[in-house]
């Protein structure tokens, strides 16, 4: 009989050194050349050069009148500068200015904008200026965005809506971005799908829809979403199915007798590490299959969110070129309860807000299952080497309070 | 002649004022049914309660043996409690420890599972415990993350990946979401679309992606994007399409002899506000067409992007449901440099950031053009009753870093 003791993983990898591992075996993905009016959110996979001077001529910046700046020199309100009102031409007289709107070829000769607001009328309904104005306000100058084959945004930038502006404005119609990750999503059989009737004994799957919308949140596509029987052989054919930049697998992993993820991964490619030093995740393992990294999630639905955001979405927003970071702002907060920790254990633990600066942790995870994870307001990462925190004490939160970074 | 200084828009409400009306002209839009995997990001429009208990049995949260708690009371490294293996049961027999693995139905009797790793065998290979468990320690009770009939989650909810989960558990397929708020976005003629040959004295339009980015940012569809001749009698018909729960129009609306874009407004519907004491923004007018919001956005790129910042996107997000505030997340930060803006304006000043803490703002925006907003790190906001800030005050930041708030 075999004992329990030899049946539990002990000899569990620390989250760096998996994170490490993952870190080594990937490659930024390859690009793809998209329409710039999709290209928000998404990472600029080289640096984009202007075709032509931006903006292509001296313009206006606001709605006013041209003049040349020297000619204001020493103006006040009791010593005006009168302007004699010149129509829309290529050149401005001397002693003339010229009504323009924002946008509009600056005159040649003409090296400032008055605002009209700032523009009085003389006796004579000529125009004066009280104010000095400098040589260049209010306008804005050729190339002064960008020089024709200069750089309009460099290589790595995730793309913003004022970045789609200039893109446009430089007469871009697509740039090439790093495409999207594709995410295999496996689920070991054991629960029922949403929409069926449930038998006794049974529940319904939470961790394909939640690994699918944690991966779409961070800039992927699930090429594959699937329940897979559990035994060995089924599970090691379908990890060598091609299609996906990484698979993850949910369930199977634990050392019970219907538990074969980890041996199946052994089979089909390389299973690196089995067991992590991730609290409620103890079971997560790691490899390689097909040539792509598998990780393999706990099945409870906390483990398997835990193991995602500690593991998978790190690998994820790095395949995409993106920042393998928390997607969330990290505030700094006082811990308003001790944070308490099993040393030589990382652990990613909920936290509810009381109040703009004081936080308290979530106890006892597990047994309160996903929903607990649901109505928290973010975590506190606690690292292995760290048994917590006191009360009183400053702690980073990641929280999620509708901040989270889109990645596309 | 007209005189310029009648030209000017010198009239101009409050952005508090034209927030205000904007405000009381909305209700949030309906609702629509989405397939769960697709909601995460939507706000759910109504209280979602559960068909059943959550879990629907007890069940054990984590790998371990079931046992009963009351039996490892007093239970030390000296005197361990010993239990006899039982085999899978529904009952458990007094006495006996059962294997059992996370997600399995207690058997009756147990009340708490002892993790794998810290179960021990005696000589005679029987299960040993060497700490007292708690009752209900690593179990995971019937209906203790909801009941059946009880609440789910709440109406208003913006959904996370971790509700997705949730929602799947309790075995629904779809919820009831607030629809995407519509946006006709419209701009007029005067500049040239990307992919074309542009002419001398033209620039490439940017406002067209520039604001379907925006809108889509904050969880709209674009319905409709579309250049309109610049006349009053094309942008009045333009107006008066239905089809759209807020309408965005860029460009017309200075004072030049080109601009009518006011006027259509005040034709096809009502112009309720013409001028708004918004920097670099001052033209932005607001009213009502077709029954619902319109915007007349500047033509200049940094101008309409400030005014969607300022006064679009939060009608757009409070339409769908979503927190009208910026969706970007705030930080205090100190100004390494003086703030300085005039009174009785509001402006959104672009600031660039010198390392964590220290902010300066970016000078000279309209003269600058769009890409230093797109240079920009963030902004702040000087709220019109403030000259600024001086060096060394302490500036709420807006910042661009990435966290922006999804909206879907």
């Amino acid at each position: 009989m075999a004992t329990d003791r030899s049946e539990a993983i002990t000899d569990r990898a620390s989250v760096a050194r998996a994170r490490a591992w993952l870190a080594a075996q990937l490659n930024v993905l390859g690009s793809e050349e998209i329409a710039i009016p999709q290209v928000a959110g998404r990472i600029l996979a080289a640096e984009v050069r202007s075709n032509l001077d931006l903006p292509p001529f001296d313009r206006a910046a606001v709605d006013g009148i041209a003049v040349r700046a020297d000619e204001t020199i020493g103006a006040s309100t009791y010593n005006p500068s009168v302007f004699r009102w010149a129509s829309a031409c290529a050149d401005l007289p001397v002693g003339a200015a010229m009504r323009i709107s924002a946008g509009e070829p600056l005159p040649s000769g003409a090296d400032a904008i008055v605002r009209s607001e700032h523009v009085g009328l003389d006796e004579r309904a000529a125009g004066t200026v009280t104010e000095p104005v400098m040589t260049g306000s209010g306008a804005e100058r050729k190339g002064s965005q960008s020089r024709q084959d200069g750089t309009l945004l460099t290589a790595g930038r995730r793309l913003r809506p004022s970045d789609i502006g200039v893109l446009a404005s430089a007469g871009l119609t697509s740039v090439s971005v790093i495409r999207k990750p594709r995410v295999r999503c496996l689920v070991a059989e054991g629960t029922i799908e949403a929409g069926r009737p449930l038998p006794a004994g049974k529940v319904y799957d939470a961790n394909q829809p939640l690994l699918c919308a944690l991966s779409e949140r961070d800039g992927a596509i699930v090429v594959e979403q699937r329940m897979i029987a559990r035994d060995r052989a089924s599970i090691c054919q379908a990890l060598l199915v091609p299609g996906g930049d990484i698979i993850l697998m949910a369930g199977g992993t634990g050392t019970g007798a219907n538990d074969h993820a980890a041996a199946a991964l052994a089979e089909a490619g390389e299973l690196v590490i089995r067991g992590i030093a991730l609290r409620h995740a103890e079971t997560t393992a790691v490899g390689i299959a097909a040539g792509v990294p598998v990780l393999l999630l706990p099945g409870t639905p906390v483990g398997c969110l835990l193991a995602y955001e500690c593991l998978a979405g790190p690998v994820i927003r790095r395949l995409g070129g993106g920042d393998p970071t928390f997607p969330f702002p990290p505030r700094r907060m006082t811990a308003a309860r001790k944070f308490v920790s099993e040393l030589s254990m990382t652990e990613l633990r909920p936290v509810r807000c009381l109040g703009e600066d004081l936080v308290e942790p979530i106890a006892a995870v597990a047994e309160a299952g996903l929903k607990t994870m649901s109505q928290a307001d973010g975590f506190v990462l606690i690292p292995e080497e760290s048994e917590g925190y006191p009360q009183g004490a400053s702690v980073t939160v990641y929280l999620y309070d509708g901040h989270e970074r889109a990645q596309s």
